[in-house]
């Protein structure tokens, strides 16, 4: 889906530190990061020419009404490399990936689309690998592959398979999830550990072998949503922390709805192993990506059975209260740091992590 | 969306001219041709991976049922090159293509969702073009472009643009176009002349400058579908004859229901200057695939009410009436040549004409 598109660095109210040239004439891998070159080439070059009220929200799925139902619909491409990873394929993640952009929107969902751009001289048992995982992703999320498409482009036009996905999903009655509904007062309740499958595209990409195996955690959000969902309705937000991590959720948040954030740092759970790895790598898992992680806004009388819904799910085990949504600082999120301090989270320019999902 | 599966040449029943390799371990440029090699490739490596009824047809849009409304749901990539061309731009292409395979389903294109996925360093008044002509040829349809998605790949791991559409529209009730539908006595109808669109694509490649300009008949097709099903409701079948041609389209349906085409070849519309190129560059512009034409597979008692419907409509001016459905030469489409004789209409292996779309 298209990120939210986000204000430049120059609304930073206390800074007269250089900031980088971002006025350009071409495309930088920058645009595609999840970070502010991509907001801004949504903000300038996409939405004037299609605007309408369905995509204004750029949420991570739109909400149609046809014929007096409604339905979620979302599209993502995927370019990842290696399309094979510790924890998954390049067919898994681009299933998942769709089918949580629709959960977190609060629908169920149930049609997928499937177009493969193949790279001439791609070996079929690649490219067998990558179709198979993607049914069985399917199948374990319970949507159905119903129409897709095939291209081929010559070498070095393509990069061996890129796979875009759209979902069809169904909204309840009365579900109304949207980050337009995050207010002062929410709770923010994170699902698990962050930045576990940044690092290991990562590592995998760069040949690096970490003590633990770190492994990307790329998995079907819909039951977890659901599950949230029945144990307290009226959660205002959820979020899947893809492209940009943690950090893009809070951030476009914070900056569209102007409201502030203040986070505990010390509370957000990442794994040992992963905190390591972003050492070693120079990089904040904070803007890491995540595939299988869900970030919740909830009405504080809500936060406590949420979170316990969140814990009893297999994929909430690690869950955590890591913050509440502030009318101070509106437009920041400040972080508690470890040593007691307080920072102000923000975004990369540019690309931190290319072709991460 | 995914051609239909194709039966191999052994099928055919009387040659035993040498074929060529098939067999072959890597991805080839012909597995995005249409023709035989792409069959194979979906009916090898992704219908066993996805196999549901609603994918198993085959067809360029796949009919869902929610909550008691049906929808159509289509989806293509567009890896069209060069991005522009005489007639038209790859982000109107896009819309256009996944109006038309809903709108050959019979149903209203309703929304789309659009992705982009472009290389490092396409300049951006090129991607703004494109953009604001996707956004033109939405209007246009009368759809809206509601969620979407931008990835950015390094120099040489793309090629410019390629843009994925996924499409919804709403079936009318009682509507029920199928290629399963088709039977012997059915009236083959085309819209208007064939091969304009990849001739246009391949002169502006090859740097070719005809007589007579030659565009793209890149066109929204959903209106005259519509006007087609109000002239007579009970339309067997419809399809665009996009890759591959309208030879694919034929070939396909022949191969697949087990029926017989016989076709008039001096019945078939094609532009002097389209005829002059394809006979310099050794093309058959029954294979040459077009982005505003439509086939229509009618009744008997249908056939007269369904062309003036066509002749009557802006985009059908040039329809014709091309042939019918037998039940002689089950599986074989014989084209009734201009010199009195007759031949079996076939398809190629591999990729005649490479990234037209």
């Amino acid at each position: 889906m298209w990120p939210w598109a986000r204000t430049m660095s120059s609304d930073l109210p206390f800074t007269d530190c250089p900031v980088p040239i971002v006025e350009t004439g071409e495309i930088l891998m920058g645009h595609g990061s999840g970070g502010k070159l991509s907001g801004q080439l949504i903000e300038r070059i996409i939405l004037p020419a299609f605007r309408n009220p369905a995509l204004e929200p750029l949420a991570d799925q739109a909400t149609l009404s046809i014929n007096g139902c409604r339905h979620a619909f979302t599209t993502d491409s995927h370019v990842v490399t290696p399309i094979f990873f510790r924890g998954g394929h390049i067919g898994e993640l681009a299933v998942n990936g769709t089918v949580n952009d629709l959960a977190v929107g609060g629908a169920r969902p149930l049609f997928l689309s499937l177009a493969f751009i193949l790279e001439e001289g791609l070996a079929l048992e690649e490219l067998k690998r990558v179709v198979e995982s993607a049914g069985q992703a399917a199948r374990r999320a319970g949507v159905q592959i119903v129409t897709g498409d095939t291209k081929v482009v010559g070498r070095g036009s393509g990069d061996k398979v890129f796979i875009n996905t759209a979902g069809i999903g169904l909204l309840a009655p009365g579900v109304e999830l949207s980050s337009q509904r995050v207010r002062p007062g929410d709770t923010v309740l994170l699902s698990g550990t962050i930045g576990d499958h940044g690092v290991a595209i990562l590592s995998k990409r760069e040949g690096l072998e970490f003590e633990g195996q770190i492994e990307s955690d790329t998995a079907p959000l819909h039951d977890l949503a659901l599950s949230l969902i029945d144990a307290f309705p009226d959660i205002h937000a959820m979020r899947d922390p893809t492209r940009g991590g943690l950090a893009a959720v809070l951030v476009e948040i914070a900056t569209r709805r102007g409201v502030g954030m203040a986070v505990d740092e010390t509370a957000i759970p990442v794994r040992d192993t992963v905190r390591g790895a972003c050492e070693i790598l120079g990089l904040d898992p904070l803007l890491v990506a995540n595939e299988g992680k869900l970030v919740a806004f909830v009405p504080p009388e809500g936060a406590e059975s949420v979170l316990e819904a969140m814990r009893r799910h297999p994929l909430g085990r690690d869950a955590a209260r890591i913050g509440h949504v502030t009318d101070r600082h509106p437009g920041f999120v400040i972080l508690r740091t470890p040593i007691g301090g307080e920072r102000i989270l923000d975004l990369p320019f540019g690309e931190a992590l290319p072709r991460i999902c």
